[in-house]
């Protein structure tokens, strides 16, 4: 029996405790692996009324999955109002974050998924990292610049060289040493990730038609291709630059692994077109598998009854496979 | 009976004279109303086997549209290899345009649909203007900064406001002033050729998550939010600025009429990667109805048969629909 997965709730206001919540009532109909909830059992109990179970070490999920949600209780302070974060819940998801980090990186879970969280709320109590992601790099040991956020969707998966960067500041942020650094992770994670044994990557370009020869921007010739040649040097199975508009449709999706993109909606725009209610984000390049729902916090619909499961049940199951594919070898 | 369109064949060595007649052989199936093509018989008859009716003027092509694909023609150089463009079939491809532009503006063809041309061949026989678009809107009297580009899909309208420009200057190129045009243009063009009353509008913003409110670039506050703001003091129904990545999946896009983009491919990737068959680009803005397939010459496959006339279908059902909506005011 494999560790069960930390699923940390994010933000306690948030739609986080909701949908994982859902996902736990789902987990027969839809195959869920054993989870556990880490996080603040006021939080659960705002929004749901099912039945809960205190465990005080993950290896407890296994024994109650089947009858209640196994809740690693992170506690927190006042009662949260869902819709209505505060900063006493932004120290409940740190916490939170921070322990299923740890008994992810100690074995004693399987894989990491991490529930929304609000980044204004967390910089007001003085988290000084960009987001979650840099944090679980730091907490393991990783330098943020070799890790990778892919996005996932049913057939296609996507990740962005930039990310939180202004579109003004893009072309001089994309560097041959980025798209390199970001393709490595990619490769490397598909591989170990996914079984993908020679991934086959799609890199776009940065221009419209990407670039046309030089005609629409040179970022292709100066950048990209280079980069490409470096990449294929280093054995790698990599295609481009592409035009970004005709890359992501279902034929052209099914030429490749993943696309390296150069901005965040280029990366973010295709999977959230085509699998709004379904994405999934994952770290690459940690000594851990971490996945996330490609979504906020939400909260206008906290507390609603209105927040669909769906992206949290796929980071769940995309993580459980991957630790699966990596216990095997 | 309304007036016939007129259908430019485009580059002769390219896929526009197979996707034509294979739209005309696909008449009955999906009730394409009557049409003419214009150009050179040589680029039909070099990839297809089909009768062709040669006709004299417009009015002709109701009678004949029935047994055989109506003809203009526009007399060529030497016979087009399919795949190799050449001089010859860009003056051919310019002169068909020229003729067909003529007859649109005259009312005797109810309205214009382009087929793909190689801007590179045009150049070279000393076309000053970026595109077929371009060069219509001259013909029509019209400043190119008045028209706007529509992409046309199934259940999504998009505009870019800059289009073939590098990702290095769009942030300067998108000015107030050019969202507000693209968006007069937009919202007219839709009351007219559409029959929308009040088309509602959603405005996308440039940068991540549309700025963050300025954390991650001010241009959505600068420039975008004053554009809205103006549009609405006209009594246009604008909301925005919206991340452009949460802007297109299917419930996001059932919220307006048309989205404005801020560069190309924010308004081309989500109409190609839905319906990469079946994209229409629209000039708005003058004073003729003017589609054309969204795709180009497709040089790899012209001559092979394997073009799919999809968006050419709909580029001629588009403007079918729009020619009379305004026939019928």
């Amino acid at each position: 029996m494999p560790a069960p997965l930390a699923v940390a709730l994010g933000d306690p206001a948030g739609i986080g405790p909701e949908i994982v919540a859902k996902c736990w009532e789902r987990r027969e109909a839809t195959g869920l692996p054993p989870f556990f909830a880490v996080g603040d059992s006021e939080a659960l109990a705002a929004v749901w009324k099912g039945p809960i179970e205190a465990i005080s070490e993950p290896g407890e999920a296994i024994g109650c999955f089947a009858r209640a949600l196994p809740l690693l209780r992170v506690a927190g302070g006042r009662r949260p109002t869902p819709g209505t974060p505060d900063l006493d819940g932004a120290r409940n998801a740190l916490d939170s974050l921070e322990i299923a980090v740890g008994l992810t990186r100690s074995g004693a879970a399987g894989g990491l998924v991490t529930g929304p969280v609000s980044k204004s709320q967390l910089y007001a109590i003085g988290f000084v990292h960009p987001g979650q992601t840099e944090f679980v790099a730091e907490r393991c040991g990783v330098a943020c610049d070799l890790v990778a956020m892919m996005l996932v969707g049913p057939d296609l998966k996507t990740v962005p060289v930039t990310v939180h960067v202004p579109i003004r500041d893009v072309p001089d942020g994309v560097t041959a040493e980025k798209i390199i650094s970001k393709t490595r992770a990619t490769v490397r994670g598909l591989q170990r990730q996914f079984g993908i044994e020679q991934p086959k990557i799609a890199i776009a370009g940065l221009n419209p038609h990407a670039g046309e020869d030089g005609a629409i921007g040179r970022e292709e010739i100066d950048v990209i291709v280079p980069a490409i040649e470096r990449l294929r040097q280093e054995g790698m199975d990599v295609m481009g630059p592409y035009p970004a508009d005709t890359m992501f449709h279902r034929s052209a999706r099914a030429q490749y692994d993943a696309a390296i993109c150069m901005y965040h909606d280029q990366a973010l725009l295709p999977i959230k077109t085509l699998y709004f209610d379904q994405g999934v984000n994952m770290t690459l390049g940690l000594p851990i598998v971490r996945t996330s729902p490609d979504h906020g916090t939400a909260f206008a619909i906290a507390g609603k009854n209105e927040a669909h499961p769906g992206a949290m049940m796929a980071a769940i199951q995309t993580a459980a496979a991957a630790a699966e594919r990596i216990a095997q070898g």
